[in-house]
């Protein structure tokens, strides 16, 4: 089948990603798309940086990303670029020239996406961006689709890793802003200039764009209030932990009968909440609709391969759409129904995991030598044990052991031959352990 | 625009839900569909409940089934009878007569998907099924659609809310087993026959679908292994608890060189992990891919809006790809170009939420009383308060308040009433707090 051509703009941190990932994963997004997504085009005005994630393979290399827009061989652009500036022109190019487009943009859309989804609407184009909040959480797909039953009440998300990293770390180690913003910087999960993670901008960007999908309104992101963490006090962070709450910084949106309240703050949430667990860079969106009531979307925000995750799923539902047929809707099993494989389903016998083994045993000497012998020998290390004290009165106690992964027919043979010790009373009681 | 037409086959509690969901947010789902989704024929043995629940609408009720499968006013059918039985007779008679088809049937995709999906892709309809893994939570679509670009390696889902309830109880309470089934059942969490849930056979189906679309595979129900709850011990809880896990039942699908794993069974998780902190009947899907690393989908995994909120999605997925031109693509912001609303954002005072407040007062008689006096003039009500000991040699301590909910502006009018009180010191320091 015809393959759809890509024009990628723009080969820094996620553009390389994306090249990387639909190189990799060739193969497997083919059978999902129905049709292979190759890119043909590389647009970067670094072009030394073009050629070196490029070589190897037949890709044309420019440094004139307009050129791309109007290649009359490219069918989606892809604009990594970045700003408000010459990524607005490209993309309202891209348009004008029938192309679909992917972006990652949320700065863009955040405050452009009204004139773009008109232009877009107007020349029967698709414009995906589900790159353009949370990363790879596919939180635009589950609002746009997955709840389009829902009257949706509220959103609240965890949506900038630099941030929610800084707050994890003041919480963790008690230190003041500026010192742990200086550490973020040096393991490189705050950029040089922070002033857009860490005054809200960025998150505000992203609760805009979320606040138009989930209640069918225009993007306002001049009218969101935003406010960062730079003034925050480590003092506050312990004051609400002895309250039973965490600090996070939320991008929230919520309807009510008077409007939309839009807004991006420091935010204290109860610790008992799974939002109030997302720690580090991750990030996180509890939505809360009127028949699902809350459901929360969890994962990597940032990062190259993570947002070259949701920008390629674009691809993909672009590919899908933009070929729709009976044959190349979204296929029912999410690969096409020619491209199955018949792979087998492992008897439980072959399946690699871990351990939880409880034993009663006699309180002798030499018991759990015998026991562990009897492990090593089988190759399965011990992870963790706990050994009780017999209770007051009785000759026999508990042993409990967590065991590093391994086949579970060498699991079961070994316990097997534990049975067998005349120390070890009945049978072991065997459960599995996923560190997942 | 010319609505489509849904044949609803059974009334009992997702299809109900279905019913009043569609009914109540017909508005609001229209402008996402791009047309009406109407329900002209509701068929159930029981004619009196199908009455109950359309009385007063205009809706064709019948008891036989297979006369809607076979109505050619009928767009699309959604099957909610359950079983193997009667239900694939009427999906694939449906598939058929060329109707697209919905359902919640975990059971019949299972172990009849492979048959059905042939049927409907050789008949060039569509069969949707997010309904049938994980209730409301779009799981099916993040596998599907939100994560084509990666080579996804496993997932790990607590996909059955009973067995989750039990083992949460049985944690929290110390209680064995067969106990807390009475609870359960009792509580309406479990059913008088709760053995496909509790025996593990229901999360099977469900992580058989999983399966088969995460890995491209087709479903091989009769080789998952199978493992329920009914053995576990509330000592064996107690123990995974001293050495840091949690006991769930996991649905289990692993991609391995040799094959696929495919189980069901009690599994330890590390406590520290956000799965291993959902409770009672809550459902969570844990997936694993090569580019977007661990991604987590977390809400309500049965009941009746829950489930419909699902089948409605589906609908709407359906009547969008079903009319697939540029004007029935899906709506860049979810709803459809002209059925945008311009709500305004509600300005920053405007905004209803609680507070945290950190004063810094003179350690004197009287001070709370005119604080407290302040606030409850405002109708501010204060929901927690640390008042501490000043520190050695000082004559200043601090108070910190947690206050209900109240409109932004109002807390500002009496936050600078406090802050001119003579033995407050300085500024309030002011947090917002959700209580999500």
């Amino acid at each position: 089948m015809k393959p759809i051509n890509v024009g990628l703009l723009g080969i820094g941190t996620v553009g390389g990603g994306t090249y990387t990932v639909l190189k990799r994963n060739a193969e497997e997004i083919t059978r999902r798309a129905g049709r292979p997504i190759r890119i043909t085009t590389v647009a970067d005005k670094n072009l030394e940086l073009a050629r070196s994630v490029a070589a190897g393979d037949e890709v044309k290399l420019s440094d004139d990303a307009f050129a791309v827009v109007a290649d009359p061989e490219v069918d989606i652009v892809v604009e990594l670029i970045g700003g408000y500036g010459i990524a607005r022109e490209l993309v309202l190019k891209a348009i004008e020239n029938g192309k679909h487009v992917v972006t990652a943009n949320k700065a863009l859309l955040a405050v452009h996406g009204n004139e773009i989804f008109a232009a877009a609407q107007k020349k029967g184009v698709m414009v995906a961006f589900e790159a353009a909040v949370a990363g790879g959480i596919p939180i635009i797909k589950a609002l746009r689709e997955g709840l389009s039953a829902n009257r949706i009440q509220w959103l609240a998300g965890i949506i900038n890793g630099t941030t929610n990293f800084i707050l994890s770390e003041m919480r963790d180690k008690g230190l003041p802003f500026a010192e742990v913003l200086k550490e973020a910087q040096a393991l490189g999960y705050a950029e040089a200039d922070p002033t857009f993670d860490i005054e809200g901008v960025d998150a505000a960007h992203k609760a805009t764009i979320m606040s138009a999908i989930a209640f069918g309104i225009p993007m306002q992101f001049d009218k969101a209030y935003v406010e960062g963490i730079t003034k925050l006090q480590a003092v506050d962070i312990a004051y609400a932990e002895q309250l039973g709450y965490r600090i996070k910084l939320l991008g929230i949106a919520r309807r009510r009968d008077e409007g939309v309240e839009l807004r991006v703050h420091p935010t204290l949430i109860p610790e008992k909440r799974l939002i109030a667990n997302v720690e580090g860079a991750m990030n996180a969106v509890l939505v809360q609709g009127d028949a699902v009531g809350a459901t929360l979307y969890y994962g990597k925000g940032a990062g190259a391969e993570p947002t070259a995750s949701a920008v390629i799923a674009d691809l993909v539902d672009v590919t899908r759409l933009h070929t729709a047929d009976p044959e190349h809707r979204v296929p029912h099993l999410a690969f096409q129904p020619d491209q199955m494989q018949d792979v087998a389903v492992l008897p439980i016998d072959e399946v690699v995991t871990s351990y939880y083994l409880r034993l009663r045993v006699e309180d002798k000497p030499g018991v759990l030598a015998d026991i562990t012998r009897i492990l090593a020998d089988s190759q399965i290390s011990i992870d963790a044990m706990i050994q009780k004290e017999p209770a007051e009165g009785e000759a026999q106690t508990d042993i409990i052991m967590l065991t590093h992964q391994t086949v579970e027919k060498n699991a079961n043979a070994a316990i097997a031959k534990i049975e067998a010790l005349p120390v070890v009373q009945g049978k072991v009681t065997r459960l599995r352990l996923e560190n997942l």
